[in-house]
C-alpha cells in the first residue's frame, strides 16, 4: 500500500505559492490526507428510534402505512420520502478535475466533495454514485433504473464529447432536473463573473467580443451561454485553433457552436482571436503568452480558469487587462461552480421542476452578479465561495425562472 | 393527491391492540405520518468547509492529491472514501414487508428506515437504492456497474423465489458482502432465539424437530440454518403441505430442501407436520388453528412470526408451548431482524470481508443467544431489539468467523 507522502504533490505546488500574494499557508500532504480519512459523508437518521415506541412508528408496523399510502397514491413519495430532493452525483471517472481519466474509484473524494458542498450551501442530501462504466447507453440505462432512488442527476467529470451526449440522452431520459456541472456551473459563474467585471467597467455585453480557449466540457457551455446572453461575438478556439464552420473534421458540437458564434469569420489560432478582443475566457489547460495578452483591447478582462495552473499568471495578466479572476481560491476574484450548482439543484427541487432550462441558469447568473454588486470592485467581480447569500438567492431566482417558464 | 388518514390502517389496528397485554397507545396516522415527512435519512459533511483553507483541504486543490493517490494505488480507496464501509439498501420493491409487490417508490420508506437502522445499531452509513426493474440480470448488471459506490449490498424485500437466485448471482458477480436479509437476518435470528428458548427449557437441539411453516424467503433461509446447527429434524411446510422429494412441482430451491429435510418422510400439512412437533417456527401470513398446537410435543415452543398478525395469538399459544415469540414489539420475546443484520454487515465490513459465510451467520446466532443468556427466561430468550450490546457483540462474532473462514 502506498502510504499518502509517496504520492507526487499536486494542486498548490511550491511554485505556485510563491507566486502568490494571498497564498494560505502551503497545504501539506498530512493535513490533506487526514481530513478525507475515512470519506466526508455520513448518513444521519432524522427519525427517532430510541424507544420501542419510536421504532413502532419509524420502521415495523407503522412504516407499512406510509408505503401502502404510497402505493395508493404515487405523488405522496414527494412528501414522505428523501429521494423527491435528494442529488445523485453522478461520475465515471473520466474527466477527473485536472487529472484526467482516472477511473470511478478515484473520483470518489471528489463526489464525496461535491455532496458535502450540496449540503452546506444548499441544504441538500446528495450522494454520489460512480459508475464502472464508460457507456452512455449504459450509465443512461443505469439511472433510468434507480429513478427511484433520487429526484436531481448532478453529471460530474465526463469526458467531453460524451459529455454533451450523455447530458442530452439523460434529460430526455429522465423527467427530474439533470446538469452536467462542469459545463453549465462553470457557464453560470463565468456569466455572473462578466456581468460584475462590465459593472465595474461600465461596459455592455453585446459591444463585447469574448474568446473562449477550449472547447471541453466547460468550454462549450461558456461559448453556448454567452451567446444567449447577447454577447456581441464569441469566439471558441481549441487545439486546432479557431473553431468556424469551414473546417474540417468538426464534431456535431463544435459544428453547432460554429454556426452561433465567430460572426466576423476570424481563422488562425488563439494570437489571431485575442488580437483586439475584450475578454478572455481559459478553460483549456494551455497556457497564454504575455504579448497575446497584451494584444487584447484595452480595458480588458482576463478570466484564466485552469487548475492549479491558469492559462495566464494573474499578477502577469494584470499588468494588461483591467479585470482579472481565476478558478483558485489564493487569487482575487474566484470563479468557483460552487456558487452556483447549489442554488441551481435547490432552487429546480424547491419548484419541483422536471428539467433546468436555459432561463433556469441565465437567472442563477443574474443573481450571483446581484449579491455581487452590493460589494463591487475590480477584485470583487464575484462572491466569496463562502458567502452564504448566494445559495438562497440563486436558488430563488432558478425557481422563479422554472415556474415562469412552465416546467414547475 | 391523497392525505395520509384516507389510507386504510394497517399494522396495529385496534382488534389487535385489545389482544395486547403490553401494547403500547396506539400509534396514529398522524404520529405516523409526520414521523415520516421528508423521508427518514439526511447527509451530513464529515470535513469541514467552513473557509477558504478548510475548503481548499477537503474540495479543490486538495482533494486531487487524493485522487491521485488512488489512482495510483487503488487500495487507498478503502480508506479516504465512505464507499468501503458504505452498504447499499437495494429492492425492487416485489415483498414489502407483508404489502407484497408494492413498487420500489412505496418500499423506500422502508428501505430509509432500514437504513436509520444500520445507522443506529450498527453505526454504519447505508443508501437506499430502489430499483425500477424487476429482472435479475438487470438488477445484478446495475450493481456491478454501481460497484465502486458501495462496499456490501443488504438485498431487501425482494420476492421468493426470484430473492434466491438474485442473491446468489449478486455473491457471484460482487467482491463484496451481499445478504439478502428477510433470508438471513431472520434466520439468524430464529436460531438465535431457539437457543434461547432451549437453554430455558434444558433441551438440545438435536433432539428437536422443528416445523417450519413457509417456504419464502425467510421459510427456506431458517430451514437452512436450522440444519447447519445440527437441529434433529426440520420439516418444511408451504401452502402445499409438506415439502418433500416426492411432490411433483418443486422449484429448485424447494428440491435443495427436500433433500436436507424431513428425514422421517412426513407426508400431510401443517396438521400432519405439527403433530409431536417440538418447535413451530410461522414466517407464512397464515393461520394455525389451537388445536394445531395443542397436538404439538410437551414442553414446546411456538415461535408465530407473522406480521403484524401472527399465526397464533401468543396468548392462545401459551395455553400449550412453554415458550411464544413473535415479530411483535407489543409482545415479549420480539424475534426482530434488526439484533442482526446490523452487527453481520459491521463485523462482515470490519473484517474486510469478501462474502458473508454460513459459519459468520452462524457466529452471529451465538453472539446474539450469549447477550441474552446474561438475563434468561421463559420471556426473555432473546435481547430486546434496542439492546445497545448486541451489535457490537454480534459484529466481533462475525468478524472472527470471517477471518476463521478465511474469507477476510
Amino acid at each position: 500500500m502506498t502510504t499518502p507522502s509517496d504520492t507526487t504533490p499536486s494542486g498548490t505546488t511550491p511554485g505556485n505559492t510563491a507566486l502568490s500574494n494571498t497564498a494560505p499557508a502551503r497545504l501539506t500532504d498530512e493535513e490533506i490526507f487526514s481530513a478525507h480519512e475515512g470519506g466526508k459523508l455520513a448518513i444521519g437518521a432524522t427519525a427517532s428510534l430510541a424507544d420501542p415506541r419510536a421504532l413502532s412508528i419509524a420502521y415495523t408496523p407503522g412504516v407499512a402505512r406510509v408505503s401502502r399510502a404510497i402505493a395508493d397514491d404515487a405523488s405522496l413519495a414527494a412528501r414522505y420520502t428523501w429521494a423527491h430532493r435528494l442529488v445523485a452525483v453522478v461520475s465515471d471517472g473520466t474527466a477527473v478535475l485536472g487529472l484526467g481519466d482516472i477511473g470511478p474509484r478515484a473520483s470518489l473524494p471528489v463526489m464525496e466533495g461535491k455532496a458535502a458542498l450540496f449540503k452546506t450551501f444548499g441544504g441538500l442530501d446528495s450522494i454520489p454514485l460512480v459508475l464502472d462504466t464508460t457507456d452512455v447507453d449504459e450509465i443512461v440505462e443505469t439511472l433510468v433504473r434507480l429513478r427511484p432512488s433520487f429526484g436531481a442527476v448532478n453529471l460530474e467529470d465526463v469526458s467531453a464529447p460524451r459529455c454533451f451526449e450523455l447530458e442530452a440522452r439523460l434529460i430526455e431520459a429522465l423527467d427530474c432536473p439533470v446538469m452536467h456541472d462542469d459545463q453549465h456551473g462553470t457557464a453560470v459563474v463565468v456569466l455572473a463573473a462578466l456581468r460584475g467585471a462590465n459593472a465595474v467597467l461600465g461596459k455592455d455585453v453585446a459591444d463585447q467580443r469574448v474568446v473562449v480557449s477550449g472547447a471541453g466540457a466547460a468550454g462549450v457551455a461558456c461559448a453556448k451561454i454567452l451567446v444567449a446572453a447577447g454577447i456581441g461575438e464569441v469566439t471558441l478556439v481549441d487545439s486546432r485553433g479557431v473553431v468556424h464552420a469551414g473546417r474540417d473534421g468538426l464534431n456535431p458540437v463544435k459544428a453547432e457552436l460554429a454556426a452561433i458564434t465567430n460572426a466576423s469569420g476570424l481563422r488562425g489560432g488563439i494570437a489571431e482571436a485575442l488580437r483586439g478582443a475584450d475578454v478572455f475566457v481559459g478553460v483549456s489547460s494551455s497556457t497564454v503568452p504575455e504579448e497575446l495578452i497584451a494584444s487584447m483591447a484595452p480595458g480588458s478582462v482576463v478570466f484564466a480558469l485552469s487548475n492549479p495552473d491558469p492559462e495566464v499568471h494573474p499578477e502577469v495578466a494584470a499588468r494588461h487587462a483591467a479585470v482579472v479572476a481565476t478558478g483558485r481560491s489564493d487569487f482575487p476574484n474566484q470563479i468557483n461552480n460552487v456558487l452556483a450548482f447549489p442554488g441551481i439543484f435547490r432552487g429546480a427541487l424547491d419548484a419541483g421542476a422536471t428539467r433546468i432550462t436555459e432561463n433556469m441558469k441565465l437567472a442563477a447568473a443574474g443573481a450571483i452578479a446581484a449579491v455581487a454588486s452590493d460589494d463591487l470592485a475590480a477584485d470583487r467581480i464575484v462572491p466569496s465561495a463562502l458567502d452564504p447569500r448566494v445559495g438562497p438567492e440563486v436558488a430563488a431566482a432558478v425557481a422563479a425562472a422554472a415556474r415562469a417558464d412552465g416546467v414547475a
